[in-house]
């Protein structure tokens, strides 16, 4: 005597419990809400999703998600062409531009490599950014590769990968990591002792 | 300089952001993980919202979501016609269905009243509501109607707008709502106090 969904209903909740964030039960909440906000709500998003299912690609300079063929941030120009900074995604990339410390161009990496769920190289960009980076290497204007990982087991593997292939492939080319120490605003009492090794490893003269 | 998103990844972001749970950078994560798996996510969720949109409406006699026009628990000939249980929500009907304790058939409002949001008696059903009850009443059947609602300020609101409602039109019709007491599995010493009190006004023998 126990209550089902109906299908279509049941293959919305599906869909939203793949987002992330949510599980069975929220998803069903979600699902709930969007059929009481049709109008509004569920309109908006299938809107929304097929717009970007048309229209939405990748930069075929950076990997990046964009409307056209070439993203805003590659085609700005007043980027130093010297610099390539390379993230895992677009979040990453914002974050990095909004600390307004990175005056050169980007690549954006589609993930990193997982061997265990079956992402290697070409998965996540690698032929692309190849391409990038040699044709900026042949032109005599790439200096320098940031590769921009985290320090996290999966963000260090893919950036030895790509460190390798780089260094490989264009042996004067600088290949560079972002620094490792204390985060800002967190006491030093708090923070994890691997991070305070690094900071102490990579101490600066005052 | 910094990077902003593309208008349709905006439109995803923002359509995401009205989820429940989602706030602006839950939603943007949503919008790329979405991207980043097209194939399956982003397609799943297009196909899913589109069959939601043009297959589910509300079931004629209950007023729940449903593909058909009439939903499946009112199609049960194996409930009692003489109970009928007005709930909030489809979760609600779900929850209170699963518990078994309930043999009759169910009214689904479509929410519950908020006059500060402008939602009124109409517009989470009352009409068919009313319909409902006043076709069971003539035919001589029904015999109890259960306003199950929550003991939140807005279920109280909605409940005594029912049950004034059900009462003024038909004064011979039994009309209840769930019982206040102890929840299940909770330490009387970590329960509130308005619903110790509650328990202890609406005790019972032993």
């Amino acid at each position: 005597m126990s209550i089902r969904l109906s299908p279509a209903v049941e293959s919305l909740v599906k869909a939203l419990g793949k987002l992330p964030g949510y599980g069975p039960r929220s998803a069903q909440r979600a699902a709930f809400h969007l059929l009481q906000n049709r109008d509004e709500s569920l309109d908006e998003l299938a809107a929304a999703v097929e717009r970007v299912r048309r229209g939405v690609g990748r930069c075929r300079l950076c990997n990046t998600f964009t409307e056209g063929d070439i993203c805003p941030v590659c085609l700005d120009e007043e980027r130093d062409p010297g610099l390539l900074c390379v993230v895992e995604s677009t979040a990453d990339q914002m974050a990095l531009d909004a600390s307004l410390a990175w005056p050169g161009y980007y690549f954006v990496l589609s993930g990193r490599l997982s061997p265990v769920n079956g992402i290697g190289p070409a998965d996540i960009g690698m032929p692309l950014l190849l391409k990038r980076v040699g044709a900026g290497v042949e032109e005599g204007v790439l200096r320098e590769v940031v590769v921009a990982m985290s320090y996290t087991p999966e963000g260090d593997a893919t950036a030895y990968y790509l460190i390798d292939a780089l260094k490989k492939r264009w042996p004067q080319l600088r290949v560079t990591r972002l620094a490792r120490g204390l985060p800002a605003g967190i006491e030093i009492e708090y923070t994890d002792l691997s991070t305070i090794a690094n900071a102490v490893y990579a101490r600066r003269d005052a």
